[in-house]
Parts: C-alpha cells; sequence; structure tokens
C-alpha cells in the first residue's frame, strides 16, 4: 500500500522527527511505499492568499473558494498545492505528525488544510463527507502533548483530548477520509534544558517508538471514528430525527 | 477603555472587514480607543520557526518554547510578536475578527498563537489559566461560518459550534483571558458569482452588522465563558473530585 507523512515539526532532531522515522522505517519493512511531505524542509507557504494564483478568475475580490475552484478546473493550482494533492490521491494512508501547539496543530500544518483541499478538487456541495472524493483511504493523528496524560480530561488543567482533536478529525473527515483514531505520545517538553540529551528524553522517546511502531501493524484493520453521514440528514443537513446519535463514540 | 481588533482576512472588501469595521466604528463612538492589528495586510508571518531569533539560546537544536522564554528575558523578541504583545497588554478587550476556515481559525491566525503567546511572558508553568498574566482583560471571537445555522448541531452536517470554538477558547483562557461568547454570523458564502454585489449579500451584511454593534455595546457586562481552574485541580492538573462540572456550560 502507499502511505503519505505529512510531517510537522521545525527541528529535524525533535521528538516528532523520530516518530515519523520510526513510521518510515517499520512501514517500508513491511513492503508498503511511504513518501514524505516535511512541510517546514520543503518550505511550504502555509498562508492561503491573492498571490499564491498568477491569473486570478476575480481580479477585483480575492476569494479563496473562487480562485481554488477557478485552478483546479483550469489545471492551473500553485505546484505546492499540485503536489501534494498529488501525493494524497496516491496514498492509501495518510498520517499527519505533529506537535500539539495552542491547542490544534502548529499554524504550518493548519495552513496545509487551508490550501490543499481545494474546493471544486477536495470537495465540493455534493461530494464531501462520506460522499468525499478522498473515500477509501484512511487518516490518521499521531500528536506529541507537553502536558502529561493524566491532565488531560473534560475537567482537567489541559481539557478533553478527544474534543481537542475534534476539528482536525472534521476536517479530515470532510474530504471523505476514514479517520483512526488518533496515536498520542503525552508529556513530551519542548522547552527546558537539553532536553533532548537528556536519559529520560531517550527513554521516553525510545517507549513511544515502539508504542507507535505496534499500532502501526494494525492500520488497514484498525476501526474509524464513527461520524453522521448523508443518510443521516435532511437537505437542509439537520439530523434526521430516526438517526440515532453516532456522531463522536 | 482600550480595544484590540485582530483581523484576519485576506480581501479588504470582505464581510469579514465590514464587521471589523463596523466594530471599530461602534466602540470608537461610544469613547473606547480601538487598534486593529491587520495580519494579512501587515504581512504577519504565522510560522514559528529558528530564522525568527537572530541569536538562539540553542544555536544547535530549535525549541520554540527556549527561544521564546529566552528573547522575552533578553528583551530581544522579534519585532512583529512584541508589537503583538503590547498591543494586548494595553488592550481590556481583545476581538478576533476571522473566518471558520476548515473547523477552525485560518493559518494566519493560528500562527498569531503559535508566536505571540511566548513561553516565560504570556504564560509560564504557575501563570497560566486563572492565574495568566492577562488576568482582567476580556476576549471574544467573531467569526463567519460558510454553512447555514441549522447544520451546526453535534451530529448536523456541519458539527457543534461550540466543539469547534472549544480549541479556541482553551487558548484563550490558557493566557488568562476571561472568555466571552463568540458571536457566530452564519452562512457567510466565501466563493461564488460575485457574492460581495448581490443584493442578497448586502442584505445579509447590514443585518450582521447591525447585529454586532448592538452585541458591542454589553461586552463590559457579558458574563465569560465559565472554565475549571486551578480550585479545581490537585497539583497533577487532575479534575479534584468535589469540585463539581463547570467546565463548557
Amino acid at each position: 500500500m502507499n502511505i503519505l507523512i505529512v510531517h510537522c515539526h521545525p527541528e529535524p532532531r525533535s521528538f516528532n522527527a523520530a516518530l515519523s522515522d520510526i513510521a518510515m522505517t517499520s512501514l517500508t519493512r513491511e513492503g508498503h511505499e511511504v513518501h514524505v511531505s516535511d512541510l517546514y524542509a520543503e518550505g511550504f507557504d502555509p498562508v492561503e492568499r491573492a498571490s499564491h494564483f498568477e491569473s486570478r478568475a476575480d481580479p477585483e475580490y480575492f476569494s479563496a473558494l473562487t480562485e481554488q475552484r477557478h485552478h483546479v478546473q483550469s489545471g492551473t493550482l500553485p505546484c505546492d498545492v499540485q503536489r501534494e494533492i498529488d501525493r494524497l490521491q496516491h496514498a492509501d494512508l495518510v498520517i499527519l505528525q505533529f506537535p500539539l501547539w495552542w491547542h490544534a496543530q502548529p499554524a504550518m500544518l493548519k495552513g496545509w488544510f487551508d490550501r490543499v483541499f481545494v474546493y471544486g478538487g477536495l470537495y465540493s456541495g455534493t461530494r464531501r463527507y462520506d460522499r468525499g472524493p478522498l473515500q477509501g483511504k484512511r487518516a490518521m493523528c499521531s500528536v506529541t502533548t507537553g502536558a502529561p496524560e493524566p491532565t488531560f480530561s473534560p475537567t482537567g488543567r489541559s481539557g478533553d483530548i478527544v474534543s481537542l482533536m475534534w476539528p482536525l478529525h472534521c476536517s479530515l473527515y470532510y474530504v471523505g477520509f476514514d479517520v483512526l483514531p488518533p496515536q498520542i505520545t503525552y508529556g513530551v517538553q519542548g522547552g527546558g534544558l537539553s532536553y533532548q540529551e537528556d536519559a529520560a528524553f531517550q527513554c521516553h522517546l525510545e517507549d513511544a517508538k515502539q508504542q507507535w511502531s505496534q499500532r502501526l501493524r494494525h492500520w488497514q484493520t484498525d476501526r474509524p471514528i464513527p461520524f453522521t453521514g448523508w443518510q443521516d440528514w435532511n437537505a437542509q443537513g439537520e439530523t434526521l430525527p430516526e438517526h440515532p446519535l453516532r456522531w463522536r463514540i
């Protein structure tokens, strides 16, 4: 199978980089073909803006959706966006590897959604959710947090990790992905005093790598997160009363 | 009072720009002093990375938190970051005006959190949440969505707006803000055929401007969203059993 790792961290020797490396090694060893989008190393520009579109559909008023749809149709999307779309379309599994910064993905990865998930290409009004163009593919987040696991609860100091991941999982589902439960590695300190040279860091890292490579052995059979879909909604996008609550189980 | 509007939209004639303008006009008319951080117009760089720090605390290994703390202490933060911090410290109310892109704020605004909410300055291990440095100040999001209001429910097509706003509200609370309930303007189409010249657009815009300026009349007395705080947690950041559920009411 074909696997894409979208890697988002500014430091090549980071904990996150080690997790991407072990995923690459483990999955390659099992016979898969693995590609990596290293957003920082490739200098990806995460800001959706007018200057990305050389010839504008509407030169007077910049609407991201208008320009995206126009440039999909004319085959003139920005090179970096088209490259990411090609990688997504080639992949059977997409892994997003990133640290939780300010309760979400870093801006670099947020902008990967803003720019790459183009209107008219990766979704339209009728082709989204369980009818999205990427249906049949799987996606999974591998996330590191600074705070330790016991603080993550609905009333705990760090809040509920399911709620924090929810917007990102919604975005993946929106274009058709089956979204697998995330791999969360808690308590990864990003600051501090040469933490990366510390014995405790190495110990934590080895443990996290082992758990991650074990988890990756059954990505093809893991049960995706259930979402409501077209069969649950009326034409206005409201829930049909006869359908039970399937959202966020 | 002093008010900061952090405005995030790439098009100067957008619906979002009109909402920032009416906020500026309404609040100025009531005698407040209003400043605007127009992130796109000012060319803010939302990507936290090594190149922002000329002299590094650790030249070998880039940790955002290590560099942030070091440059706070030495008074050598990047100019754009220091400018935003000065604006925040001057403000009694901070308004974030943005469109909901991919279930969250645009990358441009996400990176404003990543870069401006610096470790050692706007928070530390002991100075965060209801002990955060910005306590006593208020913050409010004013958000436009593409999808119409009836689709936003926990099992509806667009999901629960409270859940989607949750990570962002957590980030504001983290540095000490009292977070006011957001102003949501639903069904603002960003794509389409010269929507901005359409009579329906003008009608929707006039209605939204009126609701927004009315809302702004009582920002000083609106009740903030309740969060759990230090009194609810033990030293490990877990919820104390004797405290009731106060989170997300």
